[in-house]
């Protein structure tokens, strides 16, 4: 069994911020498919391992007894403390890299998710124009505050890369569109490439199991 | 000069969060009015003090330099560390505030914030209905995990309150209406009310400058 086993599915960006912390941290992990499409997590089974009804769910077999984490932020903290990779290096830069992952969950891939959910996994006659440019607005307001933050630096927190970079890179390698276009935000651009250029970087498709 | 300046307004929950902490741990702290819907946020010298141009922004004279902080999941973090009050008591405690205070920013009070933002404080020619509905539908999904989570426990983690309730109470106590009803909200309901009574409790526009 592995040490770590991650409920996820792989059109989940929040899943994704787990699944790739697993992988460029080098953990003995495995993805378990979690059919979000046909309401899983709805299941009195899944609401046992999460009351809050999301993926993604981390088991880690510990030595001293199983770990069940939920929330991506929680996950990724909890990885970086127990690999001692892609972690803070101070007080002061564990701060900042909270202050992103908090600020990925209200305003980055929180809206980011939604909206492509919206606009390529819900059939069209309930699509409402409204608010899919609503959230094209929230969703353009996040860029722009990465994009700036991203002139003069090349990772989010410091001079390497964190689970700050990982939270809020996650919605925005996946194919379908939703209003995010690369050529637009030139910063957010090199530092995906960057992110990518880790060893042993995956696509979030080819990390985890997708919906047939 | 107080230990700690708050720029916030009183029509912010998320200020509140912070402002309520400062309140009950008994800090020595003023709040700072920022003028949000006169659009101070959007300002040069604003945005120096927070890129992500957002309420609330900390400065704490510590005894070591001038500490300013945005997101208010990190200032109720740094908070509850600096003070040991409303603090988690244990490692899986500790997860499982940032768990709530994760959460409440992804799904709670970002939606309920974004809704009450709507309903009472946008133009009514620029309210769009399937907006309002789309958030109302978000915010209801929250409230149900809560009240969920709420029927067989005093707290949300632990059996004393944290700064995970303090996170996610905060736009519950305001008046304007945005289809939050206590009376719907039986163990929710009940929780505001422990909340509101612990020693020092005071109403959001009585711990903020309102907007004129």
């Amino acid at each position: 069994m592995a040490d770590y086993e991650l409920h996820c599915f792989g059109e989940s960006g929040h899943s994704y911020k787990a699944a790739l912390m697993l992988q460029l941290a080098g953990c003995d992990w495995k993805p378990v498919f979690l059919d979000f499409f046909n309401g899983e997590v709805r299941s009195e089974e899944f609401r046992e391992l999460n009351e809050m009804g999301e993926a993604p769910v981390l088991r880690h077999s510990a030595r001293t007894g199983e770990v069940i984490l939920s929330q991506s932020g929680v996950i990724l903290d909890y990885l970086a403390t127990a690999t001692g990779k892609f972690a803070a290096g101070s007080a002061v830069e564990r701060r900042e890299v909270l202050r992103w992952i908090l600020w990925d969950n209200h305003k980055m891939s929180s809206q980011a998710g939604v909206l492509r959910f919206m606009m390529n996994f819900v059939p069209e006659e309930k699509r409402s124009a409204d608010v899919i440019g609503f959230l094209q607005g929230r969703v353009k307001g996040a860029l722009t505050v990465l994009e700036a933050h991203l002139q003069d630096e090349d990772w989010l927190v410091g001079d390497k890369p964190t689970i700050a970079d990982f939270s809020c890179c996650s919605y925005l390698y996946y194919p379908e569109p939703f209003g995010f276009d690369r050529a637009e935000w030139p910063n957010i651009s090199d530092w995906l490439d960057r992110i990518a250029a880790i060893d042993g970087w995956k696509h979030p498709y080819d990390l985890m199991p997708r919906t047939a």
